[in-house]
């Protein structure tokens, strides 16, 4: 058995979510589909992270256990001819047989987006949220900062399972403006890169940031916040189409990113 | 009665072009359903030129007459309610009686953007002619070079009244490689700005400039094309998904680009 290795990028909009579901209508399904199609195999793929519906991923990586003899350097282009337009395999990799997309990944960053401006950018909108008031980036930067390094981010977790450990290192947390195409208002990068993330974390920090943005409460507050692990202390989620899983890190096994 | 414009973007993909047509499924309908919405009034809009079904458009100039004595300031977010969210309103302002979007305006500009790479950036794939042999560049910026100035380009027109001139004026034709968020490949836009086109002019341009950018013609061929005034020597028509109408000036009036 091959343990072959996946980057894929996706736009979510349309989808359920990454993880497998009974309506088949998630992006774990269409690429299951189409190796089904190009193999002759009913395989079970692991991702990397399990994108919620409408989160988007420029570099998820999958892996999944194959008889086919087919050569690695055909399987891209093979699976982008059974996928659909809105699922692209942009490098496939022969990897060790205990590499494991979710339990080998040793840091990932997602990236949420923001377009500032006073109307929409229609290119824009499948990919970003639109807030039509100013944000004061200089104070959404002070208040990221004070999430790098290891914390208990019980705050910034949607409900679960109480007994898991809510400690989890964030390695970078940056805020850039980048420039936008069209040239309309401001186009607002966020970038987090940790060793991983809890339910919502990335989206619940972002809403915490918009309130700092816009002036509702202050940049220092993000600190209490945080120390107080309390989600109800926490800003609300923030939607999901801004939202990117941009790549995966595994140490030793080198992917493009 | 007075005489509005207001620059209007959108994206095309879903739309059978700007002008209005039976089905009413094109942007010039949804907006003056909007207005009709909004006033009561059925106006005749007046869009700066006919963007094909599947174009898409940044800066759109329309205007209109109309009785309401809604505020001008309030058009823009008074519109926006009442469209689709693939069509956006950014700006609204008095003109003078005479003013016509088409007839009035001085210089055009349209952006081919390629998306030059192995793989399809999904999130570019709307907005952008996926190309994935690697283009020649340099090539490209000597061809398109030739197209500046005052011109036939009847070898960049598709079949229409043979009675009308085929003398346009190209102020500044320029490719620039642009940053892609994604960091997928290249993103190469070409922008065109003149005085007017002819019917699919720009995606003749485009793909006899992709014709040089993959070796098939040389650069100073771009020359005998334009002097042939033979649309059959020039290369085929690129794909509407890749174009913007990127914005139109008229001198005097002024409005936000």
């Amino acid at each position: 058995m091959r343990n072959i290795a996946m980057v894929v990028s996706y736009d979510g909009t349309h989808y359920e979510g990454y993880q497998s579901q009974p309506s088949g209508k998630t992006v774990q399904d269409k690429i299951e589909e189409a190796i089904l199609h190009l193999t002759g195999e009913r395989v079970k793929t692991h991702g990397s992270g399990r994108t919620d519906a409408g989160v988007h991923a420029r570099g998820q990586v999958i892996n999944f256990h194959t008889k086919s003899r087919i050569p690695i350097e055909r399987w891209g282009l093979a699976m982008n001819t059974r996928l659909p337009s809105d699922i692209v395999v942009s490098h496939a990799q022969e990897v060790p047989a205990d590499f494991h997309s979710r339990r080998s990944a040793k840091r990932k960053t997602y990236r949420y987006t923001l377009q500032n401006s006073a109307f929409p950018d229609v290119m824009n909108r499948y990919w970003s949220l639109h807030i039509y008031r100013p944000l004061d980036v200089v104070a959404m930067k002070q208040a990221i900062s004070y999430l790098e390094g290891e914390h208990d981010f019980s705050s910034f977790c949607s409900t679960g399972a109480s007994g898991d450990s809510r400690v989890r290192t964030i390695y970078k947390a940056q805020i850039a403006e980048w420039p936008n195409e069209n040239s309309i208002g401001k186009q607002i990068v966020i970038d987090i890169t940790g060793n991983g993330f809890l339910y919502n974390m990335i989206r619940i920090i972002v809403g915490t940031l918009l309130q700092v943005g816009q002036g509702q409460i202050e940049p220092e507050q993000m600190q209490s916040i945080l120390v107080a692990k309390d989600r109800s202390r926490a800003g609300p989620t923030a939607p999901p189409q801004g939202l990117k899983l941009w790549n995966v890190e595994y140490g030793e096994i080198q992917l493009p990113t």
